[in-house]
Protein backbone atom coordinates (compact mmCIF):
# COMPACT_ATOMS: atom_id res chain seq x y z
CA UNK A 1 0.00 0.00 0.00
CA UNK A 2 0.99 3.47 -0.56
CA UNK A 3 0.10 7.01 1.12
CA UNK A 4 0.79 9.57 -1.59
CA UNK A 5 1.15 12.73 0.80
CA UNK A 6 2.91 16.19 0.84
CA UNK A 7 4.87 17.70 3.51
CA UNK A 8 3.42 20.47 6.21
CA UNK A 9 -0.18 20.17 3.96
CA UNK A 10 -2.68 19.58 6.86
CA UNK A 11 -4.87 17.38 5.25
CA UNK A 12 -2.80 14.46 4.67
CA UNK A 13 -1.10 15.43 8.29
CA UNK A 14 -4.73 14.32 9.47
CA UNK A 15 -4.02 10.76 7.97
CA UNK A 16 -0.46 10.34 8.89
CA UNK A 17 -1.47 11.43 12.31
CA UNK A 18 -4.32 8.54 12.02
CA UNK A 19 -2.18 6.27 11.42
CA UNK A 20 0.19 7.04 13.75
CA UNK A 21 -2.35 7.05 16.58
CA UNK A 22 -3.15 3.42 15.51
CA UNK A 23 0.58 2.55 14.80
CA UNK A 24 -0.12 1.49 11.16
CA UNK A 25 2.97 0.33 9.45
CA UNK A 26 3.68 -1.21 6.12
CA UNK A 27 2.59 1.66 4.24
CA UNK A 28 5.04 3.57 2.20
CA UNK A 29 4.73 7.20 2.16
CA UNK A 30 5.44 8.70 -1.46
CA UNK A 31 5.14 12.75 -1.21
CA UNK A 32 3.44 14.51 -3.88
CA UNK A 33 5.22 18.24 -4.45
CA UNK A 34 2.21 21.02 -4.29
CA UNK A 35 4.61 23.62 -5.39
CA UNK A 36 6.16 22.28 -8.14
CA UNK A 37 2.33 20.96 -8.98
CA UNK A 38 3.28 17.66 -9.20
CA UNK A 39 -0.37 17.01 -8.45
CA UNK A 40 -1.76 18.50 -11.57
CA UNK A 41 0.70 16.00 -13.87
CA UNK A 42 -1.41 13.50 -15.90
CA UNK A 43 0.78 11.13 -13.84
CA UNK A 44 -0.82 12.05 -10.89
CA UNK A 45 -4.05 12.11 -11.88
CA UNK A 46 -3.82 8.95 -13.07
CA UNK A 47 -4.45 7.94 -9.43
CA UNK A 48 -6.08 11.22 -8.17
CA UNK A 49 -8.25 12.61 -10.83
CA UNK A 50 -9.11 15.36 -9.30
CA UNK A 51 -5.37 15.99 -7.91
CA UNK A 52 -6.57 15.96 -4.64
CA UNK A 53 -3.70 14.75 -1.63
CA UNK A 54 -3.92 12.71 0.16
CA UNK A 55 -4.53 9.44 -1.73
CA UNK A 56 -4.17 5.72 -0.52
CA UNK A 57 -3.48 3.13 -2.99
CA UNK A 58 -4.58 -0.27 -2.19
CA UNK A 59 -2.64 -3.58 -2.75
CA UNK A 60 -5.82 -4.76 -5.49
CA UNK A 61 -4.65 -1.10 -7.01
CA UNK A 62 -8.05 0.52 -6.39
CA UNK A 63 -7.23 4.35 -4.92
CA UNK A 64 -8.80 6.16 -2.21
CA UNK A 65 -9.05 9.48 -2.08
CA UNK A 66 -10.42 12.50 0.36
CA UNK A 67 -9.13 12.34 4.14
CA UNK A 68 -12.10 11.19 6.18
CA UNK A 69 -12.53 8.79 3.45
CA UNK A 70 -9.24 6.64 3.59
CA UNK A 71 -9.68 7.02 7.70
CA UNK A 72 -12.71 4.93 7.58
CA UNK A 73 -11.30 2.54 5.18
CA UNK A 74 -7.82 2.52 7.72
CA UNK A 75 -10.15 2.09 11.14
CA UNK A 76 -12.17 -1.12 9.20
CA UNK A 77 -8.62 -2.52 8.31
CA UNK A 78 -7.09 -1.75 11.95
CA UNK A 79 -10.03 -0.93 14.51
CA UNK A 80 -8.04 -0.13 17.25
CA UNK A 81 -7.70 2.29 18.88
CA UNK A 82 -10.92 2.99 17.74
CA UNK A 83 -10.82 6.47 16.60
CA UNK A 84 -14.11 7.32 14.71
CA UNK A 85 -17.08 5.53 16.84
CA UNK A 86 -18.06 1.47 18.07
CA UNK A 87 -21.65 1.36 16.54
CA UNK A 88 -23.34 3.57 14.16
CA UNK A 89 -24.72 5.77 17.50
CA UNK A 90 -20.98 6.96 18.20
CA UNK A 91 -19.92 7.21 14.52
CA UNK A 92 -22.63 9.69 13.92
CA UNK A 93 -22.04 11.71 17.03
CA UNK A 94 -17.83 11.58 16.45
CA UNK A 95 -18.82 12.30 12.49
CA UNK A 96 -20.89 15.63 13.41
CA UNK A 97 -18.04 16.57 15.84
CA UNK A 98 -15.67 16.02 13.14
CA UNK A 99 -17.71 18.13 10.34
CA UNK A 100 -18.16 21.01 12.95
CA UNK A 101 -14.65 21.31 13.19
CA UNK A 102 -13.97 20.73 9.37
CA UNK A 103 -16.47 22.97 8.08
CA UNK A 104 -16.64 25.48 10.43
CA UNK A 105 -13.06 26.04 12.07
CA UNK A 106 -10.59 24.18 9.16
CA UNK A 107 -11.78 25.60 6.28
CA UNK A 108 -12.43 29.08 7.30
CA UNK A 109 -8.92 28.83 8.07
CA UNK A 110 -7.95 27.05 4.88
CA UNK A 111 -9.83 29.91 2.87
CA UNK A 112 -8.38 32.98 4.98
CA UNK A 113 -5.05 31.32 4.45
CA UNK A 114 -5.38 30.28 0.55
CA UNK A 115 -6.99 33.92 -0.20
CA UNK A 116 -4.68 36.12 2.17
CA UNK A 117 -1.52 34.08 2.21
CA UNK A 118 1.60 35.27 -0.14
CA UNK A 119 2.90 31.47 -0.01
CA UNK A 120 -0.36 30.04 -1.47
CA UNK A 121 -1.14 32.22 -4.31
CA UNK A 122 0.79 29.14 -6.57
CA UNK A 123 -2.45 27.25 -5.22
CA UNK A 124 -4.91 29.27 -4.54
CA UNK A 125 -5.70 31.63 -7.97
CA UNK A 126 -7.77 34.22 -8.26
CA UNK A 127 -6.85 34.91 -4.31
CA UNK A 128 -9.89 37.29 -3.02
CA UNK A 129 -8.29 38.93 -0.23
CA UNK A 130 -11.45 40.87 1.28
CA UNK A 131 -12.85 37.41 1.21
CA UNK A 132 -10.17 35.82 2.99
CA UNK A 133 -9.42 38.40 5.74
CA UNK A 134 -13.70 38.07 6.09
CA UNK A 135 -13.14 34.49 6.60
CA UNK A 136 -10.56 35.11 8.97
CA UNK A 137 -12.59 37.24 11.39
CA UNK A 138 -15.29 34.89 11.24
CA UNK A 139 -13.30 32.02 12.08
CA UNK A 140 -11.89 33.91 14.94
CA UNK A 141 -15.94 34.10 15.90
CA UNK A 142 -15.93 29.96 15.84
CA UNK A 143 -13.05 29.22 17.73
CA UNK A 144 -14.38 31.22 20.42
CA UNK A 145 -17.37 28.79 20.35
CA UNK A 146 -14.88 25.94 20.30
CA UNK A 147 -13.21 27.59 23.22
CA UNK A 148 -16.79 27.45 25.35
CA UNK A 149 -17.35 23.88 24.28
CA UNK A 150 -13.90 22.72 25.19
CA UNK A 151 -14.43 24.54 28.97
CA UNK A 152 -16.68 21.81 29.03
CA UNK A 153 -15.45 18.05 27.86
CA UNK A 154 -11.59 17.46 27.47
CA UNK A 155 -12.12 16.64 24.20
CA UNK A 156 -13.53 17.83 20.30
CA UNK A 157 -16.50 14.62 20.53
CA UNK A 158 -16.64 14.45 24.26
CA UNK A 159 -14.80 12.32 26.80
CA UNK A 160 -12.68 10.99 24.77
CA UNK A 161 -9.45 11.67 22.27
CA UNK A 162 -10.91 10.98 18.60
CA UNK A 163 -10.96 11.76 14.87
CA UNK A 164 -12.55 15.20 15.40
CA UNK A 165 -9.23 16.10 17.60
CA UNK A 166 -6.50 15.33 14.91
CA UNK A 167 -8.84 17.71 12.44
CA UNK A 168 -8.35 19.96 14.99
CA UNK A 169 -5.12 20.09 15.82
CA UNK A 170 -4.17 19.82 11.89
CA UNK A 171 -6.17 22.99 11.12
CA UNK A 172 -5.14 24.67 14.53
CA UNK A 173 -1.28 23.65 13.44
CA UNK A 174 -1.85 25.18 9.83
CA UNK A 175 -3.54 28.05 11.59
CA UNK A 176 -0.25 29.55 12.82
CA UNK A 177 0.18 30.71 8.83
CA UNK A 178 -2.77 33.57 9.57
CA UNK A 179 -1.35 34.31 13.51
CA UNK A 180 -3.58 32.38 15.14
CA UNK A 181 -2.44 30.80 18.35
CA UNK A 182 -5.87 30.54 20.61
CA UNK A 183 -3.66 31.63 23.54
CA UNK A 184 -3.03 34.84 22.60
CA UNK A 185 -6.79 35.81 21.51
CA UNK A 186 -8.02 34.88 24.79
CA UNK A 187 -8.96 30.87 23.97
CA UNK A 188 -7.36 29.35 27.11
CA UNK A 189 -9.48 25.89 27.27
CA UNK A 190 -8.56 25.77 23.06
CA UNK A 191 -4.78 26.36 24.16
CA UNK A 192 -4.93 23.90 26.45
CA UNK A 193 -6.64 21.66 24.42
CA UNK A 194 -4.39 21.95 21.56
CA UNK A 195 -1.20 21.50 23.78
CA UNK A 196 -2.83 18.14 25.36
CA UNK A 197 -3.18 16.72 21.83
CA UNK A 198 0.77 18.30 21.24
CA UNK A 199 1.94 16.03 23.42
CA UNK A 200 1.09 12.83 21.55
CA UNK A 201 3.50 11.33 19.75
CA UNK A 202 1.22 11.30 16.66
CA UNK A 203 1.36 14.82 16.47
CA UNK A 204 5.10 15.34 16.21
CA UNK A 205 4.42 13.08 12.74
CA UNK A 206 4.31 15.85 9.95
CA UNK B 1 -38.31 12.25 16.97
CA UNK B 2 -37.69 15.33 15.43
CA UNK B 3 -36.22 16.45 12.94
CA UNK B 4 -35.76 20.39 12.40
CA UNK B 5 -35.70 21.44 8.71
CA UNK B 6 -36.02 24.42 6.48
CA UNK B 7 -38.41 24.52 3.33
CA UNK B 8 -35.96 24.77 -0.31
CA UNK B 9 -32.68 24.66 1.69
CA UNK B 10 -30.59 21.82 -0.12
CA UNK B 11 -28.99 20.45 3.06
CA UNK B 12 -32.22 19.65 5.06
CA UNK B 13 -33.55 18.25 1.72
CA UNK B 14 -30.39 15.55 1.68
CA UNK B 15 -31.99 14.01 5.07
CA UNK B 16 -35.77 14.83 3.58
CA UNK B 17 -34.36 12.62 0.51
CA UNK B 18 -32.18 10.07 2.68
CA UNK B 19 -35.11 9.66 4.73
CA UNK B 20 -38.00 9.21 2.06
CA UNK B 21 -35.36 6.43 -0.01
CA UNK B 22 -35.76 4.27 3.29
CA UNK B 23 -39.54 5.45 3.73
CA UNK B 24 -38.65 6.24 7.39
CA UNK B 25 -41.85 7.46 9.33
CA UNK B 26 -42.49 8.66 12.70
CA UNK B 27 -39.98 11.78 12.82
CA UNK B 28 -41.73 14.66 12.89
CA UNK B 29 -40.93 17.50 10.68
CA UNK B 30 -40.26 20.95 11.98
CA UNK B 31 -39.70 23.58 10.15
CA UNK B 32 -37.39 26.09 11.39
CA UNK B 33 -37.97 29.88 9.54
CA UNK B 34 -33.82 30.83 7.97
CA UNK B 35 -35.21 34.17 6.57
CA UNK B 36 -36.91 35.44 9.50
CA UNK B 37 -33.22 34.65 11.82
CA UNK B 38 -34.98 31.62 13.56
CA UNK B 39 -32.07 29.22 13.30
CA UNK B 40 -30.25 31.90 15.63
CA UNK B 41 -32.90 32.10 18.09
CA UNK B 42 -31.18 31.45 21.58
CA UNK B 43 -34.10 28.54 21.15
CA UNK B 44 -33.31 26.74 18.96
CA UNK B 45 -29.32 27.40 19.49
CA UNK B 46 -30.17 25.63 22.55
CA UNK B 47 -30.56 22.43 20.31
CA UNK B 48 -28.18 23.31 17.68
CA UNK B 49 -25.23 25.19 19.04
CA UNK B 50 -23.66 26.63 15.90
CA UNK B 51 -27.35 27.54 14.40
CA UNK B 52 -27.26 24.91 11.85
CA UNK B 53 -30.19 23.39 9.74
CA UNK B 54 -31.31 20.63 9.56
CA UNK B 55 -31.18 18.57 13.42
CA UNK B 56 -32.35 15.69 14.73
CA UNK B 57 -33.70 14.99 18.06
CA UNK B 58 -33.82 11.98 19.26
CA UNK B 59 -35.58 10.28 21.56
CA UNK B 60 -33.42 10.24 24.89
CA UNK B 61 -32.88 14.01 23.75
CA UNK B 62 -29.99 14.51 22.31
CA UNK B 63 -29.48 16.74 19.18
CA UNK B 64 -27.93 15.24 16.13
CA UNK B 65 -26.27 18.26 13.69
CA UNK B 66 -24.70 18.17 10.39
CA UNK B 67 -26.65 16.39 7.17
CA UNK B 68 -23.95 13.46 6.86
CA UNK B 69 -23.75 12.64 10.62
CA UNK B 70 -27.34 12.50 10.79
CA UNK B 71 -27.55 9.96 7.51
CA UNK B 72 -24.83 7.95 9.32
CA UNK B 73 -27.58 7.47 12.69
CA UNK B 74 -30.20 6.75 10.38
CA UNK B 75 -28.69 4.22 8.76
CA UNK B 76 -27.92 2.71 11.60
CA UNK B 77 -31.63 2.78 12.80
CA UNK B 78 -32.79 1.74 9.37
CA UNK B 79 -30.29 -0.52 7.51
CA UNK B 80 -32.32 -0.82 4.48
CA UNK B 81 -32.26 0.05 1.69
CA UNK B 82 -28.12 0.60 2.06
CA UNK B 83 -27.27 3.78 0.81
CA UNK B 84 -24.13 4.33 2.79
CA UNK B 85 -22.04 1.22 2.68
CA UNK B 86 -22.08 -2.30 3.58
CA UNK B 87 -18.61 -2.38 5.41
CA UNK B 88 -15.79 -0.33 6.21
CA UNK B 89 -14.21 -0.53 2.46
CA UNK B 90 -17.79 0.21 0.72
CA UNK B 91 -18.71 2.85 3.39
CA UNK B 92 -14.62 4.25 2.68
CA UNK B 93 -15.35 4.55 -1.06
CA UNK B 94 -18.88 5.92 -0.98
CA UNK B 95 -17.79 8.54 1.46
CA UNK B 96 -15.71 9.52 -0.87
CA UNK B 97 -17.93 9.73 -3.88
CA UNK B 98 -19.96 11.61 -1.24
CA UNK B 99 -17.54 14.06 -0.29
CA UNK B 100 -16.11 14.97 -3.89
CA UNK B 101 -19.63 15.91 -4.25
CA UNK B 102 -19.87 17.78 -1.54
CA UNK B 103 -16.68 19.46 -1.18
CA UNK B 104 -16.29 20.20 -4.93
CA UNK B 105 -19.65 20.37 -6.66
CA UNK B 106 -21.92 21.85 -3.97
CA UNK B 107 -19.49 23.90 -2.03
CA UNK B 108 -18.69 25.98 -4.94
CA UNK B 109 -22.16 25.86 -5.86
CA UNK B 110 -22.81 27.43 -2.39
CA UNK B 111 -19.91 29.35 -2.21
CA UNK B 112 -21.40 31.05 -6.25
CA UNK B 113 -24.99 31.70 -5.12
CA UNK B 114 -24.41 32.43 -1.47
CA UNK B 115 -21.93 35.57 -2.36
CA UNK B 116 -23.71 36.86 -5.93
CA UNK B 117 -27.18 36.01 -5.47
CA UNK B 118 -29.52 38.92 -3.60
CA UNK B 119 -31.82 36.27 -1.94
CA UNK B 120 -29.38 35.21 0.04
CA UNK B 121 -27.75 38.36 1.36
CA UNK B 122 -29.86 38.24 4.53
CA UNK B 123 -27.82 34.56 5.25
CA UNK B 124 -24.37 35.96 3.94
CA UNK B 125 -22.95 39.45 4.82
CA UNK B 126 -20.87 40.40 3.79
CA UNK B 127 -21.40 39.25 0.24
CA UNK B 128 -18.16 39.18 -2.14
CA UNK B 129 -19.30 38.71 -5.93
CA UNK B 130 -16.33 38.51 -7.25
CA UNK B 131 -15.16 35.65 -5.00
CA UNK B 132 -18.84 34.33 -5.98
CA UNK B 133 -18.16 34.49 -9.33
CA UNK B 134 -15.12 33.04 -9.82
CA UNK B 135 -16.40 30.47 -7.74
CA UNK B 136 -18.94 29.66 -10.32
CA UNK B 137 -16.14 29.39 -12.96
CA UNK B 138 -14.19 27.13 -11.15
CA UNK B 139 -17.56 25.15 -10.15
CA UNK B 140 -18.99 24.98 -13.91
CA UNK B 141 -15.29 23.19 -14.67
CA UNK B 142 -15.46 20.54 -11.67
CA UNK B 143 -19.42 19.79 -13.49
CA UNK B 144 -17.65 18.78 -16.50
CA UNK B 145 -15.16 16.44 -14.26
CA UNK B 146 -18.40 14.60 -13.11
CA UNK B 147 -19.95 14.79 -16.34
CA UNK B 148 -16.98 12.39 -17.48
CA UNK B 149 -17.51 10.51 -14.34
CA UNK B 150 -20.59 9.62 -15.30
CA UNK B 151 -20.05 8.68 -19.12
CA UNK B 152 -18.24 5.69 -17.21
CA UNK B 153 -21.19 4.75 -14.62
CA UNK B 154 -24.69 5.10 -13.66
CA UNK B 155 -24.21 6.46 -10.55
CA UNK B 156 -22.01 8.75 -8.16
CA UNK B 157 -20.34 5.90 -6.55
CA UNK B 158 -20.58 3.62 -9.28
CA UNK B 159 -22.97 0.37 -9.74
CA UNK B 160 -25.53 1.70 -7.64
CA UNK B 161 -27.77 4.82 -6.08
CA UNK B 162 -26.05 5.70 -2.88
CA UNK B 163 -25.94 9.16 -0.43
CA UNK B 164 -24.11 10.60 -3.04
CA UNK B 165 -26.53 10.77 -5.50
CA UNK B 166 -28.77 12.80 -3.06
CA UNK B 167 -26.26 15.09 -1.89
CA UNK B 168 -25.05 15.78 -5.61
CA UNK B 169 -28.77 15.54 -6.83
CA UNK B 170 -29.50 18.74 -3.90
CA UNK B 171 -26.53 20.22 -5.34
CA UNK B 172 -27.77 20.49 -8.93
CA UNK B 173 -31.00 21.14 -8.32
CA UNK B 174 -30.06 24.57 -5.68
CA UNK B 175 -27.94 25.12 -8.82
CA UNK B 176 -30.39 26.60 -10.39
CA UNK B 177 -30.00 29.84 -8.71
CA UNK B 178 -26.66 30.59 -10.49
CA UNK B 179 -28.83 29.34 -13.93
CA UNK B 180 -26.82 26.01 -13.66
CA UNK B 181 -28.38 23.76 -16.17
CA UNK B 182 -26.43 20.51 -16.82
CA UNK B 183 -27.83 19.91 -20.11
CA UNK B 184 -27.86 23.48 -21.25
CA UNK B 185 -23.89 23.58 -20.73
CA UNK B 186 -22.84 20.68 -23.21
CA UNK B 187 -22.87 18.68 -20.08
CA UNK B 188 -25.70 15.88 -21.04
CA UNK B 189 -24.08 12.36 -18.80
CA UNK B 190 -24.67 14.74 -15.46
CA UNK B 191 -27.88 15.97 -17.14
CA UNK B 192 -29.36 12.23 -17.86
CA UNK B 193 -28.46 11.44 -14.38
CA UNK B 194 -30.05 13.80 -12.76
CA UNK B 195 -33.20 12.78 -14.91
CA UNK B 196 -33.06 9.70 -13.67
CA UNK B 197 -32.61 10.84 -10.42
CA UNK B 198 -35.60 13.45 -10.53
CA UNK B 199 -37.65 10.29 -11.31
CA UNK B 200 -37.52 8.55 -7.67
CA UNK B 201 -40.10 9.54 -5.99
CA UNK B 202 -37.78 10.58 -3.05
CA UNK B 203 -36.80 13.62 -5.32
CA UNK B 204 -40.57 14.76 -5.18
CA UNK B 205 -39.32 15.49 -1.74
CA UNK B 206 -38.76 19.54 -0.49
Amino acid sequence: MKLFSAHRAPSPRRVLMFMAEKAISGIEIVNVDLNSGEHRTADYRAKSPLSKVPALQLDDGRVLTETRAICTWLEGRWPEPNLMGVDADERAFIEMADRRVELYLMTGMANCIRHTHPGLAALEQPQFADFGRSQGEKVRETARWFDAWLQQRPWMAGDRFTIADITAFCAVEFARLMKFVPGEEGLHALQAWRDRVAERPSAKVV
